[in-house]
């Protein structure tokens, strides 16, 4: 089951430098892990933003949230969500 | 190049049935014809909603205006636009 | 798997009074059969609105679409959609 | 009577590990207690997000501001409330 | 128990002069048996606006719903609702 | 002269609550004083939210910039202001 | 006493151009009255846009009500109100 | 040329008293020397709030940047712009 | 002096062709005329939208008036308007 | 390939002011050099804000993101992002 999730995130420019890395490092090998799973499909920066568009294949809702919510910089990010589902003029088979 | 486009659908309800079946098979037809072309990578339905979610691969923005411009419900259309590049963290590679 | 719906209905003040009733009744036949089959599981009024607050209980989001889609009133209505889950602090087994 | 709250928690991300399990093991407590005692009447996560959506039962509007101004978390949210009553067509009789 | 309600009428200028005489009467005649009963204890008119502030006093939230449902104004308004409890620094006895 | 005002109080959680008290004791006794004087009509909480409505009867614009301008909790709140009249349909003769 | 409002004119495109020009010659007989009376004391364009910013002095806000709802153009404005005085740092004497 | 510029101050509440006070008197004393120019038109301030409405008679542009990203509260300020002319209904010779 | 204009037209799409290709062909005229005059000097459609983003290079507010408000797609249009000035990082002497 | 970028800047005002010139003295270098490139074609500043409207004339998507990313204000902007393509009005050749 598909989501498209926009995240944008906020991190105070004042953070330590060496604390910001640690976050983000922690945050790749999350994002990464989680796409060679195949629950994290697509993943794409929006250009000029520190923000990202991303879909997940996921069970449910509840894993939904499982994923979105260990984010590393989840406490420092604005999350949309919209719930996604095979659209009457696709063509691809594989894609909901 | 990809674009993040979400387009929602406002027919009026007043619409004779006909005319709408008529513009709907040809956004059909068209956005079919795009997806196959490649220049329409991923076309979702928003859950809930007449919305949907699309990943667009396109040489440039003009390619982008020529695509969604000629859309049959484009004047029925509100449409928003974000240029996608690639993530730092994504992992596949036939993905930007 | 649970979604909240919030639905606010538009019907145009010039609608003819027959039509409108037709409307009205399909949505409330269509709405008590769902709730009947346990799909539409909370049906609230919002006081002193044209709206209401739902929860549906469905198998993911293409049934959501399907059930959401084909309202009678859905041409006329604003709709907005949150996936639900399980919440940490929740006591009752039998509500997600 | 019952109320729709919605609440999305803001805590500071700087805030003591400590200091935040402290609050939220008290708001832990307090809304366990409120749903055993049937004043709050759902409680669901919104997937993706440090938020809920709650159904309450109370007497009046003067309750419903005394349950929600003691929430510990309560100077950390963003709350909107919703007045709810029966729906017209609403079929089950012990939902209202 | 209190509400606050913000109306703002938005009639169709293109309305017959005849029709919107007809309506307002009904408005007004509706509006001001509600004053007498103390249903509808203040109404005021927001200056430079076609939009009103008022006080509701009623039972409960499916009173409120069937009182502003009701208002023959309504499929021309956009209505909000605030709940209204005593506020803990308030004199007057009378007023919540 | 009538206004209505609504605050909305923005306390930052981690003031120190001897300072909080400090300030809300100052609040509450200018806010009483005010009513006793009758410039402050009418002041509700608002449920489930640290806001209150309130209607302001002042000389003039610079009144109310005065009594609110010199609210103790001011620096801290967001206000909306709407002045209002005497509505054609309001049957009471003391409520404007 | 002075209001600050804005007006933005939505007249409709396809109004007959006759009746267009008939209430727009009202709504400047209408304005150029009032300025003369020393009621409307400032009005201005705002480049690029069918809108004004004006300043009325007035009464109170009844008359305010009276004037800005007796505007020809009234049911088809938005309109915004703020009321001003006299700022502390403000140098001339006959401007508030 | 004139423009309408609209200020919000959003000193932070912590600011020592001192600071504060210095701030302000230098831009009391900035507004007042402008006035004096003729540059700064209009000053009043939106009662019930921390803001003023502003008409700026400038040569251009780049004076009124010049004046506004000078002024000592700037850092603190929210501000809006409207470029404004001569309205065809205005009676007054010497306003705009 | 440079103004930047962005404009969204929203032709109704029951407009009969004949009447919108005439709006646009008169629209073009206007449009080009003005850029050779060196009045409007950039002109760029928004990719996936039927909006533009447009420089003017104006006399003063009046004149960005003059040329906006007699845009054939004017009343069709909604157009937010920015002042620019020369940026103080600019690189070449003829861009303000 | 054209975008139009907006960015507003949120310096904090407790920032040293020594921290904040170094801030400032890197963007101007970064941006004066992308313009000598003929990467960033135009920079112009709103006037009466911290903010300006700038054309960047880029390879791709990816381009963009590598140029804003970089901006050494960037943590402290607001950012908005438009694709910009050829209007069929435009006249001049070298402007897209």
């Amino acid at each position: 089951m598909l989501f498209q999730v926009e995240m944008t995130v906020l991190l105070p420019p004042e953070m330590p430098a060496e604390r910001a890395a640690e976050i983000k490092a922690a945050e790749k090998a999350y994002a990464q892990d989680l796409q060679r799973q195949g629950k994290w499909r697509h993943l794409w920066r929006v250009a000029g933003s520190y923000a990202n568009v991303s879909i997940f294949d996921v069970e449910d809702n509840a894993e939904l949230q499982e994923i979105v919510g260990n984010l590393p910089l989840f406490p420092y990010m604005q999350v949309s969500v919209k719930p996604l589902c095979r659209h009457p003029s696709a063509v691809r088979e594989d894609d909901s």
